[in-house]
């Protein structure tokens, strides 16, 4: 049996939230860390986001928390239209996916799409490229894809 | 600053689930695996599961997928209150909580209580105990303690 992600590991866990200043905070007094820095991703104009088939201005801002292989990824999402808006909106602040490391980003979303795990956003950051898959009936959770040049 | 976890390295993804079966089907044909025996845990008498406070008969069916450092774990709870039944009827399938293994159960059940976030469920496996502490409202996800002998 192939592997539909070409990878068994896990590489982030990444949780929606409404204030990210405040879930930062209590990250780091809880595994005794520096704050790290909050990261703005780009409009459209640089990130290629697509959400739902269509272009969009979504942005959010991040942070990310290092726990062994794991990163802890928050996201605050800026209330446009996005597969973050719109899990926060559904679930308030929650895990809204983990993360895989793909050798093929188009053959991996392909191998979901059959299984009937469709792509709902994707976009662009530097050095690489991301998609979200609506994964959440089917798993529980969705599934990021990432691919690093 | 001291982490309060005593770890900084998370072993365990747990999705609470209506179906496991179905679930893991699908977790099976994602990672290209066989589907990992389904098992079921103890009652009260072997189990010495505590909620809110209170012994509880809960129980819940799990399985296990592992990737990489981290395992994926399915999580079908039967009904009674318990920790993983309240994620399941507010939240439906989803990740209720990141687990850390720790070097003390009771150090840290105590450094987190003094941060706000109580311990709200507990309970004995053969070789460990495990606490799930609530800091769903701080953290965004529930924190597992596993203490392994």
């Amino acid at each position: 049996m192939a592997n539909l992600l070409g990878t068994d590991k896990v590489t982030q866990i990444g949780i929606v939230v409404k204030d990210i200043e405040r879930t930062r905070s209590e990250w780091a007094r809880l595994l005794g860390v520096d704050e790290p820095p909050i990261i703005q991703t780009a409009g459209f104009a640089d990130a290629q986001t697509h959400y739902e088939g269509e272009p969009s201005e979504a942005t959010a801002k991040l942070c990310f928390f290092q726990v062994g292989q794991v990163a802890i990824e928050l996201i605050e999402p800026d209330g446009r239209p996005s597969s973050w808006q719109k899990h926060l909106n559904e679930y308030g602040d929650s895990v809204q996916h983990i993360a895989f490391e793909t050798p093929s980003m188009k053959a991996t979303r392909e191998n979901l799409h059959g299984v009937g795990i469709p792509t709902n956003q994707f976009g662009e950051y530097t050095g690489g490229r991301y998609a979200y898959v609506d994964s959440q009936d089917k798993l529980g959770v969705h599934i990021e894809l990432l691919q690093n040049d």
